[in-house]
């Protein structure tokens, strides 16, 4: 569902001081500025994308303060473009309503706690205990276990699979088909065979998380897996039994996390990056893509690492750049050992 | 189900000019050289299997004009024994067929448009305004979300999640857990948290596209997330918002691409490719397995490529086999040193 | 739920000799050493345990017979603290039992057979001939293809999906999400396309197995896909077509295996590995996260392997540690040509 916006609607949502042009002119959505039709909103936040509005037939644009262009748009000035625009997409594109439907297919425990005004859609099962506050979405096909608790206004896209006693928080967005307590991996060989190390802690998930489809959260051996609040997984991430992952941290996508690893606050993860187990990745640190973090390796704050074992990227790119030069240094190695030889030979000694 | 026949009507399957051996013996399945019995049918495509023929136990052998082996097998001739076999066993095995058919515990909106033979299976639920072309098939528990369109022939194994507003063509084969047209990842930071950056584009799916299981296309934030016509992706693959992947690609399983990445035409990509946002993937280029691409990266048209960074094939093996040489390289360097001082040392100087 | 027990019930389940101090205090639940509370059971395996034991203020706690710190908890000494702490996480927390139910909303085909006693949960559809054996357990919304067998005491967490023909033994455990026999990855270029090899094969999951969430165990093109028994593989791992993983090997998250691998009993492979298409992994080898095994290459029973390609760990490490050395060495250089030219020059000679 799309809603229609004046220009002038436009100005209030995104707190431009003024329009320049038409603020009648009817917006029916948005678009990427080489995309937008005459009645689309888009925006231009760096130099580049400034310099290409000048092509762009966009209804209206969202642009800084200091941007220079003319064009048929209309101009809503603001000191955060991106910002604007990403508010003018939810007013534009508002998330669907479910409020208060339970479907009479989904199958809810009778000690199951759910506020009045929860969706539970087609073919959810809520196991017993379990306590779902309001404003929260259950969609098609959820399987929500015994003494799960869930905090207002979260969402779970369809197939999602929680596991008994997971807590997850409010405003968490868990998209389709992800896994939350899965049993961690930990087995002893028993002579000859492995036995199972039961695993019985849990999953805490705190608010405002979102995690991508089909990643994985596998409950803690003993104790509890964390993800800290406001932290973001994208798709296909696996975190193992009792790492603690902080607040505000950013993973891209097909990256694992070991058993026992503690990711500090505001750190950013590449995708495809490998932590093994009980490592220590420190507040604010910056893991880049396909890195391989080893046992116990702590990754400190500073500057950002690459590779496997990851290390400072500047000294990464160094290790690359050397290990470019090599057929060169073999050629001087050459060169200087032919020279000792003519030396040599001149003076009428041996050189060995 | 396996269907049995005789050579003679393999003859004909297989477009063989003549039977060499017993027309009337009945195939009752296929297998592989080694495992076949004496009512299976097998194929040799190379030399290498050519010559492990001589010992197979098939009933039934589909081999190249040049073949010359003898045995207790019936012989088929064809100019290209893979395709014949792979036309052989879509007849001895064909595809479950389920027309017309919608469980009645599956939740179809009112709104919805399902030709008359599409199968619906159990507890599949479709969205508002959804439209299933003729001959398409939704397996036990899929979840159609409202405005999606899926083309004719189209199958979606079990527990597949189709988002609002994707568009998924004729012929397309989705394996079971495939998530469809989940949100980009598309955060800012503002200030001490993330705010998500809307993600309101679709994902266009073209015909003949097979998705692998478990896979997931994010729809993309503004505009679409393509793949292009008769390109396979494997298992666990992650494809970002907007990427746009050309028509004819071949992906491996755990390969990921990060946002606003093009692949051209007939690229080949192996398993757990790493692709960084903006990298773009010319037409018929080859990426070996695990290779990283790095952001805004060109991999051409030509020689394969392989690392992290990915630069040409023959490129990467030499700097491993140069790596390899630094021990030798190393004790070369010592070598020279010390003749060096003894040069010095015997003509009575000093060396520095 | 927890099951309460004393202290001297403890000393019976875990084997221990006697008891050092209160054997009726009782014990509600088990966790960490530095966790624990005064009605919990902990453990200390090993040295670094043993001194933090000290600091903890558990109630129980199972020590290694060499234990000699004193402390408020009552004391069970044993050989193996971890196994024994293992026996009693599970009499402390049962698995839950539910024999002998079947939903009502389940879809089981008619020619299906089940055992009595197995537990059918909502929204499970079970195929024509699928055969259940007694005491599995089939999770909310698993889909059962036709034909599957399962084995006694097999356990489907939640939205498993099992494509037909699939076998797989008892006492197996799969996790949520799981996709076990969807198609091999097998195409050929036909002119300006791929055609599908058709995959007619099946896969064969034998007893004891785990198998983490949202993995994926691909059919085979021609015969069987197999996992040996006892054998565990975490989360998000792709097992391709034709793969013959052996018995009581250990697969950490993330890793793939692609067509037709051969992997020998008790190998132990870690996170984010890729073994490339007929690559062979004998007994008992060990593989290091992130590795690359290249086409049809043989990993040895011995010394562990890392890297990409995979080679033994200590040559690998060596490799990487003279990459390090290469600023040093090319400082070496540049001063012994100095050298040499200083030498020539004080000579009188030119050094070419």
């Amino acid at each position: 569902m799309v809603i229609t916006v004046t220009v002038a609607q436009l100005r209030e949502i995104c707190g431009a001081d003024k329009i320049e042009g038409d603020g009648e002119l009817l917006i029916t959505g948005a678009n990427a500025l080489e995309n937008a039709s005459d009645t689309e909103l888009s925006f231009a936040a760096h130099q580049k994308a400034m310099d290409s509005a000048s092509h762009s037939r966009a209804g209206c644009l969202l642009v800084p303060l200091s941007f220079d262009k003319k064009g048929p748009w209309s101009l809503l000035r603001v000191s955060d473009p991106r910002a604007a625009f990403a508010r003018a997409l939810s007013v534009l594109y508002p998330a669907p309503k479910h409020t208060g439907f339970r479907h009479p297919s989904a199958i809810v425990a009778a000690t199951a706690q759910l506020a009045e005004d929860v969706y539970v859609g087609p073919f959810v099962t809520v196991g017993e205990h379990a306590k779902i506050a309001s404003g929260s979405y259950l969609g098609d096909g959820c399987v929500i276990g015994n003494s799960v608790s869930i905090g207002p206004k979260t969402i779970l896209q369809a197939n999602v699979t929680v596991y008994d006693h997971a807590q997850i928080g409010a405003r968490v967005l868990l998209h389709a088909g992800c896994v939350i307590g899965a049993d961690g991996f930990g087995f002893a060989l028993a002579g000859d065979h492995y036995e199972k190390f039961p695993q019985v802690g849990i999953v805490v998930i705190e608010d405002d998380v979102e995690i991508g489809a089909n990643s994985c959260v596998d409950r803690a051996a003993l104790g509890r897996t964390r993800i800290g609040k406001g932290t973001k997984l994208d798709n296909l991430v696996h975190v193992a039994h009792n790492c603690d992952i902080g607040c505000h941290v950013v993973v891209a996508a097909q990256t694992g996390f070991s058993g026992g690893v503690l990711v500090g606050d505001y750190a950013i993860i590449g995708g495809q990056v490998g932590v093994a187990d009980k490592a220590r990745i420190e507040a604010r640190a910056v893991i880049g893509a396909q890195s391989g973090i080893v046992t116990g390796q702590r990754i400190p704050t500073g500057e950002p690492v690459w590779g496997t074992p990851a290390r400072p990227i500047r000294q990464h790119l160094k290790g690359l750049a050397n290990v470019g030069k090599l057929p060169e240094m073999r050629n001087e190695l050459k060169l200087l050992k032919q020279q000792l030889q003519a030396l040599a030979s001149k003076l009428g000694v041996t050189s060995d």
